[in-house]
């Protein structure tokens, strides 16, 4: 809501002039305000290009104000080669089964790419609203998720330009009457159209709402008076325009991570976070007797629990994190071992793929996400954010420690919507480690398992302690707390993974 | 059907010994063969992830023979970094709505990894064939696509290492019957299989008749006797051990492309080829006002097919192939301005992601095709396969000599599913190009669409008229005929775009 059409932009021709009877003799200014805008335009966008952020530009605001047109226009001004026109319809029961926001992440633009959403989240949290009866901290929520949303992909870089095209009832009304007259052109119009017509002094009210609770530094909204459609059409290009220039100009050169600066064993930003770690009873071991007995009962109990999870459409998302060679693939393959194939996925978590470099680093995970009634277990994962990547400097200082809290955030959707986190750290002592580095380099077909990088991480070991310290003490909510399971003897933690997957599947399936 | 389990193979220890109640005080040979096996395993996968092939396993087999048993050991015996595991399930909306392999696309694995896949393609087969009534074309059908579909991908370079998990009618009831009475197996046994068991015979014939058609060099079928669970595991690994170390050793050195020796002007496959071009009428014309009137009209026409094909739930791809500045950008514009922004999608093809390079050519294409319903608009398409990237020496002779067919296959999916295909050529005379070239220099905000790769594609004229004969000839089906649009004049071009496409559309939705 920073401002009004044609206020504070470069001026677009006088309004009055477009409003009377073409004046075929006359210089023709619309369309030289055309040709420049359009040259500028590119021109922003061949620097665009060389730059690593994605723009989002979202185009909301009332029915029959030119949604449409202003995507047409757009389409024919802007160099389609890395633009993307995203409209949502009704969501698939792939989308509906993850939460709300997994359609959204699954269509981002890619970093030097544009995007235009149509339809999307703030269309969305409106409509939804408008016509809800007695759910009053509803829009609220969905207010503060779309800020939290916006707030994290412009942390990232991204330049996000809302318009808000506004037409006020009567001209709204007018252009449903002269649509529905046309043959041709009354599919445009929905029973929806009227009844938002109807609502038209609600939607405004609400949409004010919306605009101020969510305009932040990245993330400018912009109204437009679309009452006349070639002004409009103007404003919304200056306005991209004029942010798309800024954010070229303002953004710092992409700070590369000082990898060598980083080097330093880190401060802990969690001074109590370590004594968690410390307390974990490591001498905690199972007689193979027991072991068996225990397993098999657990096996079945997950088991009976996972179908349950099916039936009642919930997911389950595991996290396994650990110290290398503290045994994750091991006590991976014997939980998944109770599970037909057919409902659960893994995903080893290495390098990133381009695509996934392209994108904000929790893309990666978002696209993996179960959809209700199966399990994905993730063989590490987000959590490399504020483990290696802060270790080793791959990303920056801000970068990780805004990491805590949209992880949480990212959780919090994910639970919110029905699935079932569970989160394991694999703890074992240095010693331990050791041993098993060194057994695994005298079988040849676990030699593979060990490199030079296993090495490196454990001369690190104190760093790790202290970032895994914060994790822990950072991450664990209510909705997603850790788990940290003593697994210097690979049976205890085996089956204490299970039981523990077992007692938290339980709970979140009685509640 | 290569070979039955063992004969052929290095020996696993006697299956004898091993349906004996355990010896523990002899060495443990079992144990001895196992821990070869999985460091040779182990060792050729090391190899792999250096060469540029995908391998997918596809465990098959009969109910209770031990699939998932045998996945959970490959994923203990194999190095899980770059390892899938692929289960099918009821299909998704998502899925439903796109042609049936688009499934399979999707999970395809990348060069370099290991995907297995379960339930997938070929146990859909049988399982719909074998209670199928009165339907006998359809099983030829499927097996011809299966096997149509494994050869592309062989002959891009993948390694197929499908098993079989054979088990006699008798013995499969007995496990079923021992899975019933322990209450913590119960769940594994669904009346599905009991059906399968009673229908035992007709599923041995019919998967016989679906080996002996899909078996094929670079996917061969291994029938296994999964009698003696570890005999099974044993010859399961064996087979992908020696077909990946055959493949890995066997495979020529991956053919760089000549990109040089190709300069040469293309010698046409198809002589006629050229005439089919030479025969647009160039000097088509068409006036403003006639355009106005026609394009109003035809946009509702469109529009309302569109609405049609979406009630019906048929979805429409179109392709736009074009001299470069023969007008794709402005016709593509002036026909989607006549759909709701939710219902199309436009894809513009440049250079592929790593991603999609780490893939089978046609698997980017796959990616973007519409659901049911949907329109999807090409804007370049995979035929640069047989374009520019036959010219330039992108790719081998084999390869686009093989492209015609991969694509006339891909497109009988596409429509054998129900997709409107409408495909489009828009032609421009030489000294036209040239014009608009000269023109968009012009023009500061069309400057950035032309480039030096335009001058040089411009200077090898000749090459593109020779290859767009071929392709026209080789690609112009009766489900997906080329449509050769004048375009030398831009208002004829756009009206002819989308008469053809209403014609197109109004004859599929008829018919």
């Amino acid at each position: 809501m920073k401002q009004k059409a044609g206020s504070g932009q470069r001026s677009p021709p006088g309004p009055q002039s477009l409003a009377l009877p073409a004046r075929p003799k006359t210089p023709k200014p619309h369309k030289i305000a055309v040709q420049d805008l359009r040259a500028s335009l590119v021109q922003a966008q061949v620097e665009h290009l060389a730059a690593d952020f994605p723009v989002i530009v979202m185009i909301a605001g009332f029915d029959a104000a030119g949604k449409g047109e202003v995507l047409q226009v757009l389409n024919e001004w802007l160099d389609p080669r890395h633009l993307e026109t995203i409209a949502f319809n009704t969501p698939s029961d792939e989308e509906r089964e993850r939460p709300p926001f997994w359609r959204y992440w699954r269509h981002l633009p890619a970093r030097g790419n544009i995007g235009i959403f149509m339809s999307a989240w703030n269309t969305v949290a409106l409509a939804e609203e408008a016509f809800a009866k007695s759910r009053p901290k509803r829009f609220a929520r969905a207010i503060s998720h779309i800020a939290n949303f916006e707030k994290m992909l412009v942390d990232d870089g991204a330049l996000i330009v809302k318009v808000w095209l506004y037409l006020s009832r009567k001209t709204q009304r007018k252009r449903l009457l002269k649509l529905e007259q046309d043959p041709k052109t009354r599919w445009r119009v929905s029973p929806d159209d009227w009844k938002h017509n109807a609502a038209h002094d609600r939607l405004d009210a609400l949409s004010r709402e919306l605009m101020k609770a969510t305009d932040q530094p990245g993330a400018r909204w912009t109204v437009i008076d679309s009452e006349h459609p070639r002004t409009r059409d103007l404003a919304v290009g200056h306005a991209i325009l004029s942010q798309l220039r800024q954010h070229l100009a303002h953004r710092a050169p992409a700070k590369k991570p000082a990898a060598t600066a980083s080097r330093a064993t880190p401060v802990p930003l969690v001074a109590l976070g370590r004594k968690l770690l410390e307390q974990v009873d490591l001498s905690k071991k199972l007689a193979s007797t027991a072991y068996k007995a225990r397993l098999h009962e657990d096996l079945g109990n997950f088991n009976r629990l996972a179908w349950e999870a099916e039936r009642t459409a919930r997911s389950i998302v595991f996290v396994f994190e650990g110290w290398d060679a503290a045994g994750k693939g091991g006590a991976i393959r014997r939980l998944i071992s109770a599970v037909d194939p057919r409902f659960y996925g893994v995903v080893p978590i290495g390098k990133p793929t381009d695509e996934e470099k392209a994108h904000h680093y929790l893309w990666r995970f978002w696209r993996h996400l179960p959809r209700d009634g199966m399990v994905t277990v993730f063989d590490r994962s987000w959590y490399g954010r504020v483990l290696v990547e802060r270790i080793e400097g791959f990303c920056t200082e801000p970068e990780w420690r805004r990491a805590f809290e949209e992880i949480n955030e990212f959780e919090r959707q994910l639970t919110e919507h029905g699935a079932i986190l569970v989160k394991f750290w694999l703890h074992v002592s240095k010693a331990e480690q050791l041993k098993r580095f060194k057994a695994r380099e005298a079988v040849a077909y676990k030699r593979h398992k060990i490199n030079t990088e296993d090495w490196r991480n454990r001369d690190r070991w104190e760093s790790y302690e202290t970032c895994l310290g914060d994790m822990v003490s950072l991450t664990s909510t209510e909705f997603a707390p850790w788990h940290l399971i003593p697994a210097n003897d690979k049976r205890h933690a085996r089956a204490e993974v299970l039981r523990t997957a077992c007692r938290t599947i339980e709970t979140a399936l009685d509640a």
